[in-house]
């Protein structure tokens, strides 16, 4: 993940995705979900904005991703209309005239072109979205907007999460400060290919629709991109940025010399929301970075990492606080990265469980301690070349079995 | 899988390893297993004879699988020794010269040539192989050998498997009569990749070594290469054959006409046992079929059947009885495979739960019902073109987090 990106200049902040000035929010209990929990939110600009999006490569994309990437195409967008409990996927010509019309209904509400709202969705797949209760519910939410009601709408973006996911930082850069803020959703069907399950980001900064774009890409390629709950990719996933500009001054280009300080900070955004939701996979009761370095490529690297990441045999090894370097040696060897098995390194929370590809006497008790840890730090050292790459994960449960055994029924 | 072998002409028998004529099997516990189960076996051919592997492609392939691919490179074998409790993995040029010395110590016991000794080793990784109590075993069992000790050496490469796994065909061909027999273990660490676990197939048939390579790598192709207990590839893979020709007649080539019986015959073995596997995959509760029909080329079948076969979500959906059809459109989604989401069907257990990529009312208590069995069959057809391809799993349950968290320690 990234690192060192958190400047002097830098500083956390309190809120989310209504932190930055220019943008509102409001959610409602639609009754998608059965609980009577928050399940439908609306993030507005003040104005149509500078706007950008990732989205799934799934290629069973759910129709608010494919309504939402030709509203976006344009480089603009005003508002967010998002709900949980149910996931418009797999949902077929009715499914995309349902996602059409609540970019209708939140345009209406509103005020704006229906080709300014984004739409997204997240819950349970191939159920026809009850459009009865989701009409009213978005006229509702727009009824509730309020300059602190990030809160709201990220509780409403929630569904098998245990806590909100939020982060925020100013940023100050040639006198003038800007603040990035975000939302985002776990905790299940996560291993984002080019976007996370769903995230929303919104900055004051006056950004292009380029520069959104760009910098959107390159931290979103950082950060959920680099991690993974259970190897699995939704239908879903969406990460959109909104730039209102309301910090003031001029454009900020793709060229421009502050948009490395913006690119930072939106950054660190991402990085936060993606690590919270790690934190919060379903059924986890630790987060795992695992990093290799010494390969003979970053690819390589991010491979080797990703087959570490992605093992259940490691994943369980974690569970039981159980330094397993021979599971991380198979992941390493199936990965497909280059390496030499006589020169591979491994260190589970610092402590060398390996070494030329061969086991170093450890002290089991310390490991064991270390390893039950919230946080582990795994790394495998290739020592081929310079290719490095972070991938986070978390350990894999008997609550996640739990969690998904019984999840539909 | 493969179907439709099993002609009028071919029946199955009982034993294993030993069923074909002119190999005996011996087994002790030499005490690398603490719990004082068998843990090393010899499998001894009368003659030396035509032999063939297949082998892990993880590049951190364990000292007993290089010393093994040099020894068979010849195309011919006498003997197999063959230990569990230690893998004999990660362990550098010490493990090299270990799995060396445990084919010269095998070789000197029953009279034969080292190259003739092929060696496999399963168990803990990373562990220097107790050569102490390795050594004198197989000078024990070696002095066990009989007709009828394939039960035993089955028993004695066993690690988490909870029952052995042995298979045994007689198949007639112009009057001779040959069997083929064979046993294998799992039971975690399973997606093999050009080989398993360890699987040891014999046969009385005449096959030249030529013949027995061919026959070996287009039945592990279709058997064992096509399951997966938890998308992790061992170290320590392999598959042997060894073919004595003690049933009589000419030497069997790949061009001679007999020799499709004697596929015939060796992949059933290798069906058998390889679902034997799955059955006993860890803390697995069900077999799952995956089919994958209507692909625009087998390739792409496989490739979509492997993605809902290793699906985390997917797997936990079957250990709930839940025909949660969503997950596997995510899995197709994400698989690679080319599919027009609007022609995709899912079948769970013969009911069909989307068409056209869309849900389809179906009878939940029913659907509940199907999928509680012990053998579970899921279909999609992605209508694109003729691929096809079949993919064996089990579910994913508490017990495999429990196995997996707690083996070590």
């Amino acid at each position: 993940m990234m690192q060192g990106v958190q400047g002097a200049d830098m500083a956390e902040v309190e809120g989310g995705v209504t932190a930055a000035r220019g943008f509102c929010a409001g959610a409602v209990s639609s009754g998608v979900k059965k609980s009577g929990k928050l399940d439908l939110a609306l993030i507005v600009a003040d104005h149509a904005c500078p706007a950008a999006g990732v989205y799934t490569l799934n290629t069973m994309a759910a129709p608010p991703v494919h309504i939402t990437r030709r509203h976006l195409s344009g480089g603009r967008a005003r508002a967010v209309v998002v709900n949980s409990g149910n996931a418009n996927a797999c949902t077929g010509p009715a499914g995309i005239a349902d996602a059409q019309a609540m970019a209708e209904a939140a345009a209406a509400s509103i005020g704006c072109a229906v080709a300014e709202v984004a739409v997204a969705s997240t819950g349970v797949i191939g159920v026809p979205m009850p459009m009865n209760l989701v009409l009213p519910g978005i006229d509702d939410a727009a009824g509730a907007l309020t300059a602190d009601g990030g809160d709201a709408a990220a509780k409403a973006i929630m569904t098998t999460d245990t806590f909100t996911k939020q982060a925020a930082v100013n940023v100050e850069c040639d006198g003038v400060v800007y603040t990035v803020g975000g939302m985002a959703k776990g905790s299940g069907m996560i291993m984002p290919n080019m976007a996370t399950m769903l995230a929303f980001i919104t900055t004051d900064a006056p950004l292009t629709a380029e520069a959104c774009d760009g910098i959107l890409h390159a931290a979103v390629d950082r950060t959920f991109n680099r991690i993974t709950i259970d190897s699995d990719t939704s239908t879903n996933d969406m990460c959109l940025l909104m730039a209102s500009g309301d910090a003031g001054g001029a454009p900020i280009g793709l060229q421009d010399s502050r948009v490395s300080v913006l690119a930072g900070a939106i950054l660190t955004v991402c990085d936060k929301l993606s690590r919270m939701i790690v934190r919060d996979g379903e059924g986890a009761t630790k987060s795992v970075e695992v990093t290799v370095r010494g390969a003979a490529s970053d690819v390589d690297a991010e491979l080797a990492a990703r087959s570490i990441a992605n093992s259940p045999l490691f994943k369980t090894a974690i569970f039981g606080a159980d330094a397993n370097w021979g599971r991380v040696a198979m992941a390493l060897g199936k990965s497909g990265a280059a390496l030499d098995s006589d020169k591979v390194e491994i260190v589970f929370a610092g402590i060398t469980t390996c070494k030329d590809g061969t086991a170093v006497a450890f002290d089991e008790a310390r490991a064991f301690e270390a390893l039950s840890a919230a946080e582990v730090d795994v790394l495998a050292d290739l020592h081929l070349g310079s290719g490095t790459a972070t991938v986070l994960t978390c350990d894999l449960t008997y609550d996640y079995v739990r969690i998904n055994g019984e999840y539909r029924s």
